[in-house]
């Protein structure tokens, strides 16, 4: 058998080996990971496209920068595969599962590994924070990188970080920008146009031959170095390198680099390291390098995959029944339709067109849905003020990423009235992506907002009804938030509640039996949105044990309806059960109402603590949560045997506290 | 007696009236304005300063523009005052006070104003959303303006904003920025730098005599007059106006313009209103322009006043007993202590040095102290960065403009477990700046984080004694939140309630006669930091009508300590009293956190409803929610006296629910 060269990955257990390397084995180990990376992630899933397109630029930060004593911090943590392969995790045949490899770095798993948020546009301000306190704590020769994709320079935080770096010129701070021209879809905004003009300008590169001969001559280290680098000021400075807003604000750029040429990389990291200030480097690169099938996709370039054939990159189809169509294409075919209907309606995406479901709407209509960059906050204000001029915007956002926005909610939308949806998708527990990603606030947070109204469908049917019922308001936010996945199959109502005030009044779901006391039944169910079928399980083992119950849908679990207390009232125990937090979620709304009101009847809250998930698939972390039917029906069961016990002969159902406040 | 010419403002009845007024009434009405301003708020308060320095900029936007059919966005309201004094409010000897004139624009008071939020940075998002809309609904000949401060330029959500409004080169608006060099403080980072940069070249002047006689010769209205008044592109542009980053990111660039120079003023606006996309002019203002004393007043130039002598600026003082220390002045002096006991101590604050009272800490340790700006994102995650590096930061905040930063707490700092505490001024009811400056959504909020723990002084004593315990942990965030004014005078405890687990424990305030059935006292009294002399006059007026109360302040809300539990369950009644949001607050916490642990008593929450609280005193405000001893104490005998009918003989305190789940 022929053998060739011993493989280079094996060998590299950190950052310190990788700097004995010569040119030949560094790209021999760029070509090493790039397979390794499709063949792991091809078969666990996960973030493929970003990962193929900072090969080289990891292995040239961790060749130029000394991990973790300098320490280097990924904005959006899911570019960090490569990192982990490069610092010690070389198996990520468990990344994202249960108690494996996190997919985003993980202070748990290495010294290496600093921030391990997934949320955009973080970098900055963690880098910014991270040197003024090397400063402080007498460390500066500790270095601070922040890697950070051009997409997400188009969040404000990032903004606010940059004027901060600027105003600190002797502090070092390096800031790699990864410019592949789209965060998740195609960066946009006068940033990304400005970002294209030094791209096309290509100055640096140009200038590069030169600048490199100037070093050997002068062999001067630092500012001087980089002064050298940049010709003399001025006068040479628009020929060389387009600076552009970068200077003004009064940050050094370096750059374009061509961000797969290894050798060009450490050049300018160099260059940077030594530098003594805030630099930019500005690194071009290709989402999906080196992958045929990922830069054939055009649409996202293999962002995030499943499991796939690591050939073709075609998704390997799962076992057992057909897949049931995703909460996300059940919204994008009916606000396409809504917005058919009504010429008010627009769209708003915060840099996520296709996986919150509006691409179809921007296809058919494409004036009328918006991409505002990672931009959450412009989002919903945005928004505000197209409700001002009469339109009804529908703002579709991942459910965790509206926690960036909750101010802009309560003040620019709530405030104003103004009649404004937001759909949130990947609501609840979300699962491999881990704890930023979880969509688990949502409903307490938004509690806090006067006057919004907020719905969890249930299932497609209801998503369509309740989406048609959120953009009939126009003068109140409304919300309707439904997990990642696909659509259970529709779950049919009995009967709705709610008598004369119909709207948002709650789907009575199924009824079982009667209160072993005579009256009403023992306990009420009330099941929040897609987990409806849970309900329904826990009432049918509960009447399997000769316990009597009701299960309802709130369908709006904001504002809390009447007929809801009036069923609750009706029962000896409530149970609700929601995948959003227990304290401060459903749950505790409900019993506040409750006291309110009056009625005494004991509510259980059955949801996800005041605490962060781990990553794990949705339905373990649901069952560690005892977020499962057993679960929930047994706690029920022994809650109801201790009502029994409690209950003196013949005590009725809920008692209305005579006298109220 | 002589008469000089008939005052200009009685006619100005709205800005129709301002079109017709010749150059000579013009100046008189700026002048006019300017002693209405004084004479005004001298007597009821407010903003003074950046109103004195909008007087001409105003008049200017109002000649040129058709408001309300043109719409006129204000960042941070506080600078409308001018405006509504042009727009049909003139009487403003109600200013802030219970039904009068809001400090902010309003939409109830006039079809002028738009955005009510006092929040800063929104309104760029706002104009472009009003902007999108006009365009989609066909009425682009519908300008939009945006006046903003150069400060709020640092916040994030305007970066986000100027990278749309940059996208969408055919959508007219028009960016007023109103550049005195400081928001509140002077302003800080590349920004200000490049502003700076801006200014000192103050190309646009200088041309613009040249440029006033190609627009006469040529008289080409829009674009065209634009590149003419700019030059040939290019080649002139830099000797002409330096236009920097905003054209960089393709945004025209109009200035600087002297911004009390209301001829250049409206040619530079009519030129940007004639353009036909998205325009910056840069106008150049002082801040308490025409009035000596704010002149003088280097700290912050009458940002804010009370009542004051109109001539001299000095505060009048207010009849009575002498003034106690202010809650932040008792803070200002204990993190100053503090921070020179422990070197990891640092300071955060967001434009906002004196009023947070970290300013004698920036005097005795600057290095130790920063402003980040109106950037509460940035101040929050980079304080993150710092923790990381061993630092301990306080970032002291008012609690409003927490909402903002409510993502960066849970995920930068709580889920990395950094030791970072937000000290949060004017938390509570403030009063006279109305809904928007309520900071009535802290505690609510900050329930939903893991880990988070936080405090609620009742007085100075146990301010300092929290900030210190705050300050000690170093794993997870803390909060030490307090309200807007004076200090009460210390409320000594009886005695520190917590047994074996000490942290965090509460404090009993009084303790009265026994239970009337045996056993332990009737009611519980939880009162929630500054409302401890409150709950105190409540068990008062309990024990006067027969009910023996107990009365204990939690200090530490979060997390819910045993002893609180406790005590909750040797009471037939608990009422929780705070001035936050009742539904979902301490309260609502404390009665979630005792159906947990199966105890059984009924929970009265008072405090602040979930809904928008317009601006009153605040003690107004809170005898309008029924905050007052009175208050309470009446709906704690009636809830006693139903509890007496509903129980049957010898029943004892709350009951254990003898099987838990």
């Amino acid at each position: 058998m022929p053998t060739g060269p011993a493989p280079v990955l094996p060998r590299v257990r950190g950052p310190q080996d990788l700097r004995v390397l010569g040119p030949d084995e560094l790209r021999r180990l760029a070509e090493e990971v790039r397979v390794h990376l499709v063949e792991s992630v091809a078969r666990t899933g996960g973030h493929l496209g970003p990962n193929l397109g900072v090969v080289e630029l990891t292995i040239a930060v961790h060749r130029v920068f000394d991990s973790p004593s300098d320490t280097v911090v990924f904005d959006t943590g899911h570019q960090s595969y490569v990192h982990k392969l490069l610092t010690g995790r070389q198996d990520l045949s468990t990344l994202r599962t249960r108690g494996g490899v996190a997919g985003y770095p993980s202070r748990a798993e290495s010294d290496h590994d600093v921030v391990e948020n997934s949320h955009a546009s973080t970098s900055l301000s963690w880098a910014d924070g991270i040197a003024r306190g090397r400063a402080l704590t007498g460390e500066p020769g500790r270095l601070t990188v922040a890697v950070v994709g051009d997409g997400a320079l188009t969040g404000g935080m990032a903004w606010e970080a940059l004027n901060n770096i600027a105003a600190a010129q002797d502090r070092p701070l390096v800031i790699v920008v990864n410019d592949n021209e789209r965060s998740y879809a195609p960066t946009i905004g006068g940033l990304a146009h400005h970002l294209s003009t030094l791209r096309a300008t290509r100055g640096y590169e140009r200038f590069l031959g030169w600048g490199k001969q100037a070093l050997r001559r002068g062999g001067t280290p630092g500012r001087l170095a980089y002064d050298t680098l940049h010709g003399v000021k001025k006068g040479l400075k628009d020929i060389v390198a387009p600076q552009g807003m970068f200077e003004d604000l009064g940050l050094k750029y370096l750059g374009p680099v061509d961000g797969h040429d290894l050798e060009a990389l450490e050049r300018a990291l160099a260059a940077a390291k030594d530098f003594g200030g805030p630099v930019i480097v500005h690194a071009l690169t290709n989402k999906g390098q080196g992958y045929a099938p990922a830069l054939a996709d055009a649409a996202d370039q293999f962002h995030a995959v499943g499991v796939i054939d690591p050939v073709t990159g075609a998704p390997v189809p799962a076992g057992g029944a057909p897949k049931r169509a995703s909460w996300t294409s059940v919204f994008a075919d009916e606000v396409l339709e809504v917005a058919r209907e009504r010429d008010d309606v627009v769209g708003v995406t915060a840099a996520m067109l296709i996986p919150v479901g509006l691409h179809k709407m921007a296809e058919a209509m494409p004036d009328r849905v918006v991409d505002v960059g990672i931009a959450e906050q412009h989002a919903t204000t945005s928004a505000a003020g197209m409700a001002f001029t009469g339109l009804h915007p529908v703002v579709a956002l991942y459910a965790t990423f509206l926690n960036r926005a909750f101010d802009q909610v309560l003040l620019d939308v709530a405030l104003h009235r103004a009649g404004v949806t937001f759909v949130l998708d990947r609501a609840g527990i979300t699962g491999p992506d881990g704890p930023s990603h979880h969509g688990m606030w949502d409903m307490a947070l938004l509690q806090h907002v006067p006057g919004l109204r907020l719905a969890a469908p249930r299932d497609g049917a209801t998503l369509r009804e309740e989406l048609r019922e959120a953009v009939a308001v126009d003068d109140a936010p409304t919300v309707v938030r439904f997990p990642k996945g696909s659509a259970p199959e529709d779950v049919p109502a009995l009967e709705r509640l709610g008598g004369p005030q119909a709207w948002g009044a709650p789907d009575l779901l199924a009824r079982s039996g009667a209160r072993r006391g005579g009256g009403g039944a023992d306990v009420l169910v009330v099941a929040v949105g897609a987990l409806a079928a849970l309900g329904l399980d826990v009432g049918r083992r509960l009447d399997a044990q000769g316990v009597s119950s009701t299960v309802v849908d709130p369908r709006w679990v904001l504002p809390v309806h009447p007929a809801l207390l009036e069923a609750c009232a009706a029962h000896r125990l409530v149970v609700v059960v929601e995948d959003g937090l227990r304290t401060g979620g459903v749950g505790s709304r409900l019993r506040d109402e409750l006291a309110d009101a009056g009625v005494r009847v004991d509510v259980r809250c059955v949801g996800v603590p005041v605490a962060f998930v781990d990553h794990a698939e949705r339905a373990q972390v649901l069952e560690e949560l005892g977020i499962t039917a057993q679960d929930v029906a047994r706690d029920v069961l022994e809650r109801v045997a201790a009502l029994d016990g409690d209950a003196g002969a013949g005590a009725g159902p809920a008692e209305q506290v005579r006298s109220q406040g």
